[in-house]
């Protein structure tokens, strides 16, 4: 496994990489990588000749209430686990190369990325598409994996990827968790032993939504269903925040208001819930 | 000489020319071609193994008040002349591939596309950002041929490129001009026989202006410079409006006040001028 830290360095060798056409897999990290990150890099090590793991805690994705500074990063970690993963390439830029003075172009997918995540963070996805084509023109993978947890990302990175008739496929990897069902993030460091308890049970409403659709069919009231969603969460006493309970569709993340004259061909139901100063988020699909 | 009507048969044929080792050289036009255009594709045939000229006229980079749907086509002759200067493929799509429902992401330079023809044309750029951008995905050059006519594309395409470490590289071919100095340009045809018979002015003033720093020195007066190219301007009955007289940096396109205090590499000058409803621009770079 080799490091690469400089762009120069990591386009020619993604160039000579396709000119000897070697398949070229990548995935897109933060870092302080967890089981989560290390699926997308099992599946990117399938179907690619080589895989390439970027690193970069992207400044231009974090609001200027959230703590970029407080990130957890634990590189000397990450090189490890990505080694035992068999990655071929970590890509592992500086601020100053990504970001120059007087950077001044961004890439913005409109309508759906003020929605959602989106409502909360609004300048987030601007910051997460700029670096995504970034690194997608520095790394010129064939196919990127990209994790279900952030299903609006994922939404998000193939309408730009469509618009701008950007040539590297799209492959999304089932949400990781822990055995009690909270998802996997390098947030939930941050929990405390009580929020941590209460933490699977985003997943546990997600579920029990899935269940009554499943069970009782497309005729079940939407409000009704986050009525019961959000008593659950607020049944744990250090869920403190609701951010917002939603259907849309899994593709277009148009919102859906009504199950019964709804024709998606697979249903998001995705939430945020705030314990304390952290924030969680989880999602599940119905696929009809 | 082939004709790619669609996206997918164009991103198809890069991809494997880029597998073949074939140097793709790129001229994106919106058609309507005149000797400016035909020097472009002669610049790129001289370095590349196959040549792709896309006609498309973007109606992305018109403003509300121009009229795309009278600006000038013909593609039965654009297709003659191309045969003619040995292009090896048009990429000639329609609205509905490049643009289709719902398309809603956008590439932005900030900053250098508020100044000069940002300023008169607010949308312009961003336009043709994200055209620029598809067409590189889609076509995917090695180099690109860009006509110095329109210095601040060219400034800012190369902004975009350096930002959003695109894999392309700008190559800057000189204006053509008719006999008496006027810029080729779509837009001449427009001309009535008076404004065409003044319309060399712009380059007569820009001349003027060179000579006068390079005789007389960097101690020159801008502003006494800006008068004197403006008066010669206005000496032609047909010259209604001078939008814009600017110096500047020719590659950050900075702003210069003062010659004397100044250290460009390169000087750009540049003006728009409005003959009734049709607007012509040039400029003229002064290398220290």
């Amino acid at each position: 496994m080799k490091i690469l830290r400089t762009i120069g360095e990591a386009q020619k060798l993604t160039t000579s990489l396709r000119k000897k056409n070697k398949t070229i897999g990548f995935v897109p990290t933060m870092g302080y990588l967890h089981e989560g990150h290390l699926s997308l890099v099992k599946a990117a090590r399938k179907k690619a000749d080589v895989v390439i793991v970027s690193i970069y805690v992207n400044p231009l994705q974090f609001g200027p209430k959230e703590d970029l500074s407080k990130y957890p990063r634990d590189f000397k970690r990450d090189e490890l686990l990505c080694r035992k993963a068999e990655v071929d390439y970590i890509f592992y830029p500086d601020d100053k190369q990504m970001y120059p003075d007087k950077f001044s172009t961004y890439v913005t997918v409109e309508n759906i990325t003020s929605i959602l995540e989106g409502r909360i963070r609004p300048e987030h996805f601007k910051g997460v598409t700029t670096i995504v084509l970034k690194l997608f023109n520095i790394v010129q993978p064939h196919f990127s994996v990209f994790g279900q947890k952030d299903a609006q990302q994922v939404a998000v990175i193939k309408k730009m990827n469509a618009d701008l008739n950007v040539n590297t496929k799209i492959i999304v990897s089932p949400t990781v968790r822990e055995a009690d069902g909270l998802a996997m993030s390098s947030r939930n460091v941050y929990l405390t032993k009580e929020q941590r308890a209460d933490a699977p049970y985003l997943q546990k409403s997600l579920q029990y939504a899935k269940r009554k659709i499943l069970l009782e069919g497309y005729n079940k009231d939407i409000e009704f269903l986050e009525g019961q969603m959000s008593k659950l969460i607020k049944s744990r006493k250090t869920a403190t925040k609701i951010d917002y309970i939603s259907f849309n569709d899994y593709y277009t993340l148009e919102e859906i208001k009504s199950l019964k004259n709804s024709n998606n061909s697979a249903i998001l139901i995705s939430l945020a819930v705030r314990f304390g100063k952290v924030r969680l988020i989880d999602n599940i699909v119905i696929k009809r």
